[in-house]
């Protein structure tokens, strides 16, 4: 399935010319609507969600109460089973070290791997499933692909709602010479929850993971801003590109099982309200947010923000992010009132408005917006 | 109507690409003339002004005073009806508060939406059309979509001219599920007074827009500097593309009717008399600007910039200006002698030399001159 | 005769895509030479020169003593007829009122608007062309197009070996309802000096200022890096393609009158010798350049950069630099050692290197070195 | 052989698009893999290595001590037969001289000529060979094409097993009125050794070097960050392309021969992990490092960095660096564990990471990965 717009770096080597996120715009149409006529509702299997939101599994935002908090908020919450508060009985030491490495700026890689180098206790995770489950929210953790065999079992017994299989990049095909690699069809296959499985940077991979057996694929490679997987590993995925292939795959997968949905979740620099309207255009069915819900007053990390493969502990490929002062509540972040204009309050909110101004009710409809490439932003504020 | 110029960000999914005002730039031709035999005027309804400038209606830069002095000076002033002016019956104090907010920078956004948040009064609309139309200048004021209804008995009883009816983005079908949705086009038959209606952001929107009977379409959803449309709602709209297609829906709609010719009205990131100069030569019959007005002396918000939505009480989407000096008087800004080489003075007068550079008499020859894209400008001096 | 590099802003709207000279790269062959075997002469009409250099005619670099120093290096210095040194009898006052403006960094505009509002004496041109006459290097004066009618007279009975007609943008058919334009090709032909004539923009206004029967050509609106043509007038001129255009220009009018020969002479962002090296290689005969001189020991502006259009009184479009300090003395700069890698001295040592890389003899070959487009140059330096 | 991605500059003007490693990125595929089943492994003519490196020969970052390190660790290292430790019986001064001009930032490139003006000693160069060879690793050093006759012999009688001829830029046909130019074909053809030759800049260059005999050719004209021959001589050579073009020239020779395979290394700006696994993606065989290496605390440099053309005596092409503080040893850059995620340590871990996350097992399968043009990297990191 070849890809139309590509260049010749040299003789007879071509690349695709992918775009960004950011280089992606929305354009209004001829018809216009009333904000309050507008859906921003989906389901994945048996789960419905007011907002189109599956947080990030990083520590820096999500613990047991603030996945219960954006699960009331109308999103998906996904804790991380290898994280923080799964090593830790207590984490709040672990957290207050990270605060205070952050006291002159950011905090360094080298703490986080020093505070990550605890081992995950599979009786936490029982626990912490148990304390959101409790709550009556939707209930999700992530594991990553290399640990699933060995703590899938635990967080089965837990009584999750949604499995997340998630790491920087998984394929339906890993090829190992020690012969322990994870079969993701044949473990989907004898699963009983739903497993949303990611990232994935293209066409043929979203595909291959779409024929696993998963609810939901997650697009992109987690390269939020202080992603380096770029300068670290050459890998870059231009997401609005990535979107609409995965897209292309779940229309060409729906077609070839005569009609199996599989969700299409965006995950990378997606960290102001008109980011989530465009990735959402671009075809994704929910967007993974990690960085923006930093300035929730609940988030774990006091405004620090930093993903898992920051604390990578021999190559980590992300880091930290200085600490800031929180903009409200979570939900005012997700839904309040705005009090500035940078889109980082009321990020649902404006969705909503988005959609209003181009004339579209729901979120399935509106993938089919007008796009424009190209365009200035205002930079004054920025 | 297919655009040519379209790339495939993925499979299957296509976006035009457009272009911005500062992308697109004029390029002198084989003839050179005198300035002095060079026209800049223009004509709407029976409306006829020797520059093709009409204000923004931002309170910033608009007050019944400059509206009446950018009326003499050549121009069309156009009040805010939904502004300060009718909110307050003293505006003083509002303004005051603004200010002092911007001692040490720009104000923020919620000292804006506090101000804002005292209700119009539709006496003073009346009181402020009438300081206006005294003067004996050309009197326009503008309404949002939303309250026409409301406000537009107000504002003819107090006999305007030239009515705006201006929001970020207006369609000509707006669909309401509670039935009170304005009808743009029987609104318009009504009346007795022309039109300018807007903003649009392409060919088909400026279509529709036109064949409400508007008199003049307002191209473009406002974003100048200081918007963030973009990062609130993911919405950008390339101005000089935008204006391109107007200029063509403009010339299919002439056909369509037989000789109805409605004005195009550029309103972006028109800063400079650079930016004006090449909203005109891509087909705008004339630029409404704001944020350039604030260096006049006599702008009410002393200096600091900003658009209503800036004040929207529950999602803006802009911020404000810190102040500045001022440049000069009003007519200094728009036509005086440059002290200064920037383009931000003697607007107008700039755009009478780069008509005379490239040979045209007229505004509607000037808008076929050629266009380059690329090219570096001067960076040193910005 | 269209170009094909050609993009549709918008429906039926059509512009060509420019490139600069910073864009275009210069890409070594498979021959290399040895630099003591490369030429860099050129000829215009029976003045022969060892460097391509032509300087700008801006009092911030040449006094009647550079003019000298410049032709003893080499190359060709232009006296402008309208500057401080024919308005002043002893310019150095008005020299030490720019400097002392300069102080707290660049001087403003309006110090140069009221500098040059002394009226130009034609005695004084007289006399200052006869003292560089009298060193016996080629002799060469600017005048502006407007007053080159009341001017050349003085000019030309001081003796001049070549006249500059320079304007920001000149053509060959200059439109006026007073009826008193200046008839370029009958003032050209009643001539005995050869007459260098510009700036032009494009190929067709290159070709009819050819058609005047000028010996040599400038391609470009004098756009240095202070220069603000582009904010102020929307004009920019991506100077790569305007120069290839008016090579295009000179072939074309070879061909046309059997082997006259016009001279390309380039001027713009000039202002490195890798950029002068870009110049040529694109097709210029020569450069004109101003900005670089003023590291010269010698300039009279003590390092301050500033173009005539500065000092426009109603509408300048340029503005002036902060003094910098020495390189070195002129000859330094054109060919001395260089002591830093900036390429801001041994100029011209420098595109010997280039030709000699590359695999050229002369500049005459040089002009069809292979080109490429992109790349990234060592930003840490700059 | 035209390329196929060309843009017309101006009339009749062509010039090829180049893109530069950063622009160019690795797209994972469908298939992921162990980082253990990798292998980073290459060989040059008998020559075997673990990690596909070879140094720059810069005196900045290669000292005998430094080239036995680079060979324990996998790597060849590269000593300059003209550099520091060929001029000076003891280099320790010189390096002080070098390091004390850093005190406030970066020395100053006159320092750099006057280190650099000592005469290179033929005895010294025999010595410095014989040292590394004595350690029992891969001994190479590199002489310019201009001293190879002279300066060959001596070397030749160190014992060397890999002689690079390295310059800026190296043509097989360098042209001479002096009658004394090197011919490339014929010493190697004399040679014992294997011969890496380069700058080559195109698919001509590469392949009319691989026609001299040579085993290797460097592509790339040692355009680091800190490099200026954009500035100074217009050169530009966009990396990803040449070595694209490069590698089309070592598969059409390897066919003209019927089986000889040339090797590829790139140089340029190479300079965190990510820069490898492009550099080899688009084609490369190995990488050649300078500035990467002066984080290592051995270098002997003191974390100044500065390429061999920055002390040019008349043409200085490059600058040097501030210093900075050491990130670990020599074997932590190349090997060691990252405790920063800049991608500036553990260079060829991340390589083998790269290789693994794309399921390719060596570096032969690797250079045809997925290659995508665009996305935006993490930038508040950098």
């Amino acid at each position: 399935m070849p890809a139309r717009d590509t260049v010749e770096i040299g003789l007879n080597r071509f690349a695709r010319r992918g775009y960004d996120l950011d280089e992606v715009s929305i354009v209004p149409s001829r018809r216009t609507r009333d904000t309050d006529d507008v859906s921003t509702a989906w389901q994945i299997d048996a789960f419905r969600f007011d907002i189109p939101l599956v947080t990030s599994a990083s520590d820096a935002v999500v613990s047991p109460a603030t996945a219960i908090a954006v699960g009331q908020a109308g999103g998906l919450g996904v804790l991380n089973a290898e994280g923080l508060w799964t090593r830790y009985d207590d984490p709040a030491p672990a957290y207050a070290r990270i605060r205070e490495a952050a006291a002159g700026g950011a905090p360094p890689v080298s703490v986080l791997q020093e505070v990550y180098a605890e081992p995950v206790k599979p009786d936490l995770i029982t626990a912490r499933v148990k304390e959101i489950r409790d709550s009556g929210v939707t209930t999700a953790v992530r594991i990553s692909p290399q640990h699933t065999v060995q703590l899938a079992p635990a967080v089965l017994a837990a009584g999750v709602d949604l499995l997340v299989i998630q790491g920087t990049i998984v394929s339906a095909e890993h090829v190992t010479s020690t012969g322990t690699a994870l079969n993701l069809k044949e473990f989907i296959a004898d699963l009983d929850v739903p497993v949303i499985v990611g990232g994935a940077a293209n066409y043929q991979t979203a595909l291959h993971l779409m024929r696993t057996g998963a609810a939901g694929v997650i697009v992109g490679v987690g390269a939020d801003s202080y992603s380096t997987a770029d300068a670290v590993l050459g890998i870059r995925v231009p997401l609005a590109s990535a979107i609409v292939d995965a897209a292309a795959a779940r229309r060409d997968y729906l077609d070839e099982t005569g009609g199996r949905y599989v969700h299409v979740i965006a995950n990378g620099t997606i960290e102001n309200s008109g980011a989530i309207a465009r990735a959402l255009a671009c075809g994704a069915d929910a967007v993974q947010l990690g960085e923006p819900l930093r300035s929730a007053a609940e988030a774990p990390g006091g405004g620090i923000w930093w993903d898992s493969v920051a604390a990578h502990p021999r190559l980590p490929r992300g880091g930290a992010s200085a600490p800031i002062e929180p903009a409200g509540s979570l939900a005012d972040v997700l839904n309040g009132e705005a009090r500035t204009a940078d889109g980082r309050t009321n990020l649902f909110g404006a969705l909503r408005r988005t959609m209003a101004k181009t004339g579209y009710r729901d979120l399935k409809e509106f993938q089919r917006v007008d796009l424009v490439i190209g365009g200035a932003s205002g930079d004054e504020l920025r």
